[in-house]
């Protein structure tokens, strides 16, 4: 520690909390395309939503106002670990040798480890509000499952989570710590519900899918007036309360005097890189800043890279509303890659019209790039970053060595959406030598999408 | 959130990290009795040790200067993850209705993932200064093991770990992490070294034991003049570097105001609980404030309560110097708790005299007290706290539940020593019902400490 440089840790005051969550639909010089009836085609309205979600919400989904105030009660949960710190990576710069000054904004310290209950809270906290006892879900590698069980327990909810059965069967881990936070975890499929049955009726022994859990959850949610439904990712209202990571960072690179030169993160369903590129995009559509704003997928889910923009599904049943978006087909199943949180068809509708409107770009990467930039990172930072966010830590690394060719100080700003403690598993096939590349090829994409439903 | 009350959350600036280590040999009464060399009995000087440790750091263990400055490399490492939080319990106070006011020093944020590389870093680094090329070391649980590979690779320090067979085999994650930070890891007894292969011979399925891994270890620092090696708790250099936890700590309750009437924490060697106790002894001694402080140990480990205080061996095979100190005999196997980090036969000579000059008291804990106690602090607080740190939180909350009793408002100080996301398969079997709890009876102690050294 010297004292004639900024702070390895840039960390604001519990009182720097953001009091406000940002909608980028305020901002947009035009609107994305509306959601339909997934049966008529038609828009949709708030009764078609109301079954599975609470007004508060539903109305946060479909706002134009910039702000959303953010209740006390949820502010008091997020001081647990927010503000979260953002790093200066100095010790990755001196292994990299590179000129350029990287910041990663660590969602890694929350009850979860990772950037989940920013939204997992609120949604919890506002179903509380509208009287509702049960909270379900699905979950996949797990990280979602975590934050919303954990976000229940602190307003006194019953939370259902449905896993799908491979990752339940792989990563016991997960199940533990869900249990921990007082939730109930099934494999899915189950034979709790019907959609459960008829999937177990025909194959015994399924692994099962993302699709499948999504249909139980809902199920139950749908059958039970004390009992809704909550999504990590993908919807409106859930890239809203990830704002808050964006809104701190802006904070935390002012008292740094930096301006960025680069946003990075991965993408999934996008809410981690949105929550942090968001507020960034406000600060470009009013000209303040001009940062690349660069979205980091798995080359075996290229939703973003290759997928089509068009409307489709969010599940494989064909449940959910029709949303336009860049997707590889609602029946698309990704490979079996090691970053769980990235294996799904399609991408959040408003991230996907923020690429069409140009305000983003999207590169798609390849696992062992991922986990040999996690390892560097990991090595140099001593954070085990989640398979998820070494995506945007390959991008990161990609750049800081081309600016060691051009010798430009370039400030890049990483999401580093979680910790990666119970993904260790991962980096042992890594280090085993195990890991295999998927790149999914054109003609994968064109039979994937062949599908679609025509609108 | 509400501005009306201290935030959840008592953060530092990272330029208020401790710039010196306390040394509570300056302040006690009477110095503790010296080590003595294992063969002569006579008092072993600093030539004894040369051949495993480097002079700074056998300065460090003989000094009496009541501070010994922190060398900005090693407050650069800090950096990465100190000051460590010290939290409010508010959530906790009120699942337990509690008029205590609670707070915890959260050691969890470190890249070990607990207190382990506040001694790790300096360790290192003082090798690295003095030419050392490598460290050795054993590993039980792979807390110690973790926070050495990574802080050689911050000072480019080859590193091999020997790890108890048991563990090795049970816990491939903690493994995997020692990898990531590249080091070497071997299962302990191994066929590298002239003591794993005595064992091996004759008993080809050893599941090794703590003794014997040291044995492995120190005989590979022994043979090579590059190589040193390293211990992670019981000696006064270790107690002495874990001291940044409890100055932080002072510094963070004085920024709230608060007194405490109560330090508690976790002791199997006895370092994270001196780190936090030795700089509130001082103002103890000085007058300046006056907690109890409280060690709690397992019922199935109980140096400080059960042991008896005479000189003994660190190690199984007796090849360490002889320390006065609680001890249950070298030769005792504790029972194969969840709390690996607490498995120990001997408490730190320096803690172990301010036992005997009264300075502190013990309790002991039978482990599903402790792990029922971590599931309520994880619900309440979000964090999972590691099978070690539930201890503390057992006598926290007893001692919140006798104020609940009597209407104090005392102010409780909690060493959380970690987090306990490589432990979750304890707390998986805590929550399948298959705990079972070991308290070591005084005949069983009276048989262990039978055959202990005559001096």
């Amino acid at each position: 520690m010297t004292d004639d440089r900024p702070p390895t840790k840039i960390t604001l005051a519990e009182s720097e909390i953001p009091r406000r969550w940002y909608n980028l639909l305020a901002d947009l010089p035009q609107l994305p395309p509306p959601p339909l009836h997934p049966a008529t085609h038609q828009l949709i309205g708030p009764d078609d939503l109301s079954a599975l979600f609470p007004m508060a919400l539903i109305e946060q989904e479909v706002t134009t106002e910039r702000y959303v105030d953010i209740p006390d009660e949820v502010l008091d949960v997020y001081a647990l670990w927010r503000p979260s710190p953002l790093y200066r990576a100095y010790r990755l710069e001196r292994a990299l040798g590179t000129p350029a000054r990287i910041y990663y904004k660590h969602e890694g310290v929350s009850p979860a480890g990772s950037h989940k209950p920013n939204t997992a809270v609120p949604q919890a906290y506002y179903n509380a509000q509208a009287g509702i006892r049960r909270l379900t879900t699905e979950t996949g590698a797990g990280q979602w499952g975590t934050a919303l069980a954990f976000s229940c327990a602190q307003f006194g909810l019953d939370c259902e989570v449905w896993q799908v059965r491979a990752s339940y069967d792989a990563k016991p881990y997960r199940k533990i710590m869900i249990e921990m936070f007082g939730a109930q975890i099934y494999p899915s499929p189950s034979p709790i519900t019907e959609s459960g049955r008829r999937i177990l009726a025909e194959h015994p022994d399924s692994p099962g899918s993302l699709g499948i859990a999504i249909s139980e959850a809902v199920e139950v949610a749908a059958q039970n007036a004390d009992t809704n439904y909550a999504l990590g990712s993908v919807l409106n209202h859930v890239l809203l309360h990830q704002t808050v990571i964006g809104e701190e960072t802006l904070l935390q690179l002012a008292k740094v005097n930096e301006t960025p030169d680069l946003i990075v993160g991965c993408t999934g369903g996008g809410s981690n890189f949105s929550g942090l590129a968001f507020p960034f995009l406000r600060e470009k559509l009013a000209g303040r800043m001009n940062p690349t704003v660069r979205a980091v997928e798995p080359a075996s889910c290229p939703s973003l890279t290759k997928g089509k923009y068009a409307y489709d599904f969010g599940d494989v049943a064909g449940m959910t509303p029709l949303m336009k978006m860049h997707t590889l087909g609602h029946t698309f199943i990704p490979d079996a890659i090691h970053a769980g949180g990235l294996r799904y068809h399609g991408m959040a509708p408003l991230l996907s019209h923020t690429k069409e409107l140009g305000l983003i770009e999207a590169v798609a990467k390849t696992q062992r790039e991922c986990f040999e930039a996690g390892m560097r990172f990991a090595r140099a930072e001593g954070i085990v970053p989640a398979p998820e966010s070494t995506h945007a830590l390959a991008a990161c690394v990609e750049e800081a060595l081309r600016c060691k060719e051009t010798g430009e100080p370039k400030v890049i700003v990483v999401a580093l959406s979680g910790h990666g403690h119970l993904d260790l598993g991962s980096y042992g096939s890594y280090l085993a030598g195990d890991l295999v590349d998927h790149e999914l090829s054109e003609e994968a994409v064109a039979a994937a999408t062949a599908s679609l439903p025509v609108i």
